[in-house]
């Protein structure tokens, strides 16, 4: 207990000099301690540069550029999702991988859109001056009107920039101490161009997944296109396929998707009692459904095979949060950096004044959240709702009634600049099975009255003379949302169109939009708004006390990573940093998630069983790093970020230098894959000739 | 806080004082107290003739006498597993419930066993001579061994008693503050009476399931026969048909299976950080594996139903436990309790040292047994087995090598006087589905791999070319135990047959018994034994301070608990004690689990509206006290317990007199069910006329 509490003081006072510690803005890169520590200094070329190389997936992933032809290197996991939506009955390329042996023959991912970040403005003080004087509900609606006009302006005055349009989509960092627009370039045109079979892009499965020593080959190869043509791509990396060796520093760019460090006490005690236990149980129960569906017929196995990924990966996330929440010395640690910084600003009278009780106004909105909680979830969050066509029509029915509105007065995810997504990824033509949506929304349904309790006024209205897989299947069947082209007039037909329409999944959401508004409005007034204002004033004390040599917790934005190849201690025993492919063959049992393809079988003579496979660094990653490259100080690419181990799944809440690691796919194996065993010469040649 | 705290200071030193806590033994009840309260006074032929009444389902539930002819009247929960051993394809009796017309269509339950409490006798002296002077692990072993040999001289001495042999157990008291020779009659041809359709027994299901109001008839009735006539039981309670008054005083008699008010803080912990959050992930997915299971078909739902309704019922007490163990007031109100005894016993130099460093000792234990949980939890305790199989398997295995050894050096379950229990469940025609067998079995083995990991010994050795599913399909197609012949050829051959066995099932539990008796010893000599010999200093430390005026925690054997009918406040609302027959028809959906059998319908104008139909007391009762009898001062039968209110879960921590209610349901209702929906008159007469 001494030591970590020692640790924790340590943690508040001297941020930047915690081994490999952070997911540092570009703007920001904490150069004094990578200097000390590994002798580097990362120039504003060497920054801009790999900037521009990296590209974010919408959906929630990183990639890199890796020729000047837009090929882009990701996860096999990130392109699960493009896999899934274009297989068929006759062409299971999540099973069988997919190899196009021409540039004609790269497929389109029919809702795949990748972001490229250009520029970062900063506007804090544009936000500050809509907000100043107001009180939290009012303040947190002009926040968000103001940053809609802003995004607004923003995209309408790139316009003519070199280079097309950008998206501008703002950012709130260090729980809303500093906000930016970040300027993206956009590309809606991304192909498939490669991904090894399932059976050894995942490689270990659901079992292996978070652990190591891994064999996971979990890359692909995507291509954006520009007007029909492969675009290019003049910043992107270079390879160095010996990869890095033990002990080297390496630098990881990419999109952490969020992660919870600077949560006040009371928010992670929320955490711990109330949203990690609830999602829990609700998704093991679901993972068990889909299962159980998959085993029902070959068909009903590659239908569910990406959503079961998705759920066993989140669940094992979660339950690492538990397993950390439930650290009372996690709590103890915080605790102390809590009271500190609280002792710090006393010191100071008029950041005490500035500050005010920030901690208990956060703390009383948690209680307020706990209270709606379960109702916010199912009606609003669309947990009682878990169906695609129910997602559908609720974009329908709320996008006709926000469109409605002007800009500023619309609900934060229908603002002018997200419009384009919503109907590209409304429209966009991807398969739809009934089935396996009776699996889901069944379960769902049956959640909702479970929770909300079967005399709640929604249940009642639902569910009074109907079971929740009734309900369902009624609605299934009934619902004419699966075709785009319903979709599209319902679209363009805004409000009138919506009103008129006797769907009955249109109906279902036009019936609880009422309640379901009602609750967000609860949420956003009593919850989100003090817990907006007073981690504000958080933050202020924060920069007073540390000044800007910190970090923001991750918000699926770009970030960089530093940190080198090394194993850790695991109760005792050493865990070497790299695999070989030769305990590969070893480790197969035939049967999945440890089945070997038949060609890898096959091409075991050709291959050079030392191969290195998968290694681990220090590197302080979350999940939205998946696919992001691992670069050397000369900003060569050595290694393909894929996963943690599962010390790293308490990097949400703080990050532990001794146990937590990043797990990558080492260079050599992509390339001796795609060689030796697929077949692959041109791609493996455009990747070692990109210079 | 303060309040909760003050409240627990109180609650250590004068438990007897706080209203209506407690589930007593029949020799120590707190008289005083109730005489106080309630100004009633339960003498010894009372208290005699309510003991004699009530009977013991070795299944797990209470029940009770209620005519001179065997006749028990107890939950239809509590029916379940006889009605689905019952029922095939070509007859529901769970969903369209059972009537014998006469007493020869009375149906004997496959592997039912009663039992009725005679005689208790303290040999706390017994034990701990034998255990005197001898170290942790030594003493457990002792111990054990002097219980088996008290249990096995105790059945054969009561032989010649009156009324044949009985049945003896010990049974440990105050966490080892006292032991007992529990003698039982047992009866072990229980037949099946009458039970109510499912969708009326269960109406509400697992949404109504531990709320309140409630509209369950959960009730049936069987029959104790002796020698192939209906059993003489002169010990029977009579019915008083109107029920209790609001406000009056109940006693329910039954055996409450299971509580933790005496463990330590680290072993609430311990709880809280491991055993609760596993068992809630693990049988969440496997609820909904079997959910997703009952929707391929009828007879899948008919099958799945009885072990669903289980796991479900036991997913909503362990969610019960984890939001009673994330409230840090109960961690407080535990910690100052434990300080204040620990500080008691500082006063006393004697005690101190007879005490040690008990806590301490039982917080180490705690931290082993967190290193080997998992282990012991999958290879030892089933988890990764979950197959009615595996479970003959492991019973021959086990039960041929343990009955090679004498009684003493058996592992306990193995004793001589647990044999016939054995025998019996082992030698019973009981259905056995293959299909869902394959359900849990393949559940349990994925569940195996993804807890021990693939690199595990024992994985290895079962999954290096077989994935979970396909070796539970092996295990199930090949093994021939479902054949009670076969396994009575095993169990009698012993272990020549069973080492001469090749039944694949038979060697799968071969195969792991080394390696779970290995996790076991670890178990039994550095977790169970010194948290024993703690417990029994713990113990000594409370009988010095407190006295004889407590109460011990549950143990699945009898109690009496007082209270009285009354509501309470959720929320700010009032909940009225008892519910009327009207509100189940405007209720109704039409639909599982709302739904109403057609005889309710049809019978809907032959019923008063206005029949009270469940109602709460403030009883302290927990799981086990399904189908435990109320009783009011003149012993007549006023209720019949069959839930708690949401609140009661956390009555395995503590009882809250504010919100903790047992649920019952009135007699008027059951004697209308009979009469006025069923046409079971005879019963209902049998019912009225016993006196």
């Amino acid at each position: 207990m001494l030591r970590s509490l020692a640790a924790a003081c340590a943690a508040l006072f001297a941020t930047a000099v915690v081994a490999d510690e952070g997911m540092w803005t570009f703007d920001n890169v904490p150069q004094a301690a990578i200097q000390k520590k590994y002798n580097i200094t990362l120039d504003k070329p060497w920054l801009d540069k790999l900037q521009r190389s990296i590209t974010r997936f919408e959906s929630g992933c990183t990639g890199s550029f890796v020729s000047p032809d837009g090929l882009v290197l990701t996860n096999h996991h990130c392109a699960m999702s493009c896999l899934a939506e274009l297989s068929s009955t006759s062409a299971n390329y999540v099973d069988d991988g997919f190899h196009a042996g021409t540039r004609s023959q790269e497929k389109k991912c029919p809702t795949q859109i990748l972001s490229v970040l250009v520029e970062m403005e900063n506007v804090t003080a544009k936000v500050a001056a809509a907000t100043a004087g107001l009180a939290d509900a009012q303040a947190n609606q002009a926040r968000k009107q103001e940053l809609s006009k802003l995004e607004a302006a923003c995209t309408s005055s790139s316009k003519n920039s070199r280079g097309g349009p950008l998206a501008c989509e703002s950012v709130t960092l260090y729980q809303g101490g500093q906000y930016y627009l970040y300027k993206y370039r956009r590309y809606d045109d991304v192909r498939l161009v490669f991904a090894p079979h399932h059976a050894i892009g995942a490689f270990g499965g659901d079992p292996d997944n978070f652990n190591f020593p891994r064999w996971s080959l979990d890359f692909s190869l995507m291509r954006v296109y520009d007007k029909g043509k492969p675009a290019r791509t003049p910043n992107h990396l270079s390879w160095r396929i010996e990869g890095p060796q033990e002990g080297e520093p390496t630098f990881i760019a990419g999109h952490p998707g969020s992660t919870s460090r600077l949560l006040t006490v009371e928010q992670l005690r929320f955490q711990r009692d109330v949203s990690v236990p609830s999602y829990l149980i609700r998704n093991s129960e679901l993972r068990g459904r889909m299962i159980q569906y998959g085993k029902t017929g070959d068909e009903p196995a590659r239908i569910v095979s990406d959503y079961l990924q998705s759920v066993e990966n989140a669940l094992k996330v979660y339950r690492g949060f538990q397993t950390a929440l439930l650290d009372d010395g996690l709590f103890a640690r915080k605790t102390v950096q809590e009271r500190e910084l609280r002792e710090r600003v006393k010191t100071d009278p008029k950041l005490e004044a500035a500050v005010g009780e920030a901690w208990k106004d956060a703390a009383d909105a948690q209680e307020r959240y706990r209270q709606i909680y379960d109702r916010y979830l199912f009606l609003e969050s669309g947990a009682g709702f878990n169906s695609k066509l129910f997602g559908y029509a609720r974009q329908l029915v709320r996008g006709a009634a926000e469109r409605g509105k002007s800009n500023e007065q619309r609900l934060r995810e229908y603002a002018e600049s997200n419009l384009p997504k919503i109907a590209s990824s409304l429209l966009a033509t991807t398969p739809l099975y009934p089935e396996f949506e009776q699996v889901t929304l069944s379960f769902s349904l049956d959640k909702l009255r479970e929770t909300l309790g079967p005399d709640d006024s929604v249940v009642r209205k639902l569910l009074s003379t109907e079971s929740p897989e009734s309900l369902a299947a009624k609605l299934i069947t009934q619902s004419k949302l699966g075709d785009p082209a319903v979709r599209k007039a319902l679209w363009d037909g805004g409000a009138a169109a919506v009103a008129a329409s006797n769907d009955p999944m249109i109906a279902l959401a036009r019936d609880i939009d009422g309640e379901a508004r009602a609750v967000r409005k609860i949420y956003e007034d009593e919850v989100q708004a003090p817990v907006a204002a007073a981690q504000e004033r958080i933050a202020k004390a924060r920069f007073a006390v540390l000044g800007t040599n910190t970090y923001p917790d991750a918000t699926f934005t770009l970030r960089l990573s530093y940190g080198a190849v090394a194993g850790w201690t695991e109760k005792g025993q050493p865990v070497e940093p790299f695999t070989q492919l030769s305990r590969l063959y070893e480790r197969t049992t035939g049967k999945d998630p440890f089945r070997l393809p038949q060609v890898w079988l096959d091409a075991r003579d050709k291959l050079d069983m030392s191969t290195p496979f998968c290694f681990v660094t220090t590197n302080d990653i979350v999940g939205g790093n998946s696919g992001s490259p691992l670069v050397d100080s000369q900003g060569r690419l050595v290694g393909l970020a894929f996963d943690g181990n599962k010390h790293s799944i308490a990097g949400s809440f703080w990050y532990d230098g001794e146990m937590n690691r990043t797990v990558a796919v080492h260079p050599a194996i992509i390339i001796a894959a795609l060689r030796d065993v697929y077949g692959a010469q041109d791609l493996a040649k455009e990747l070692l000739d990109a210079r």
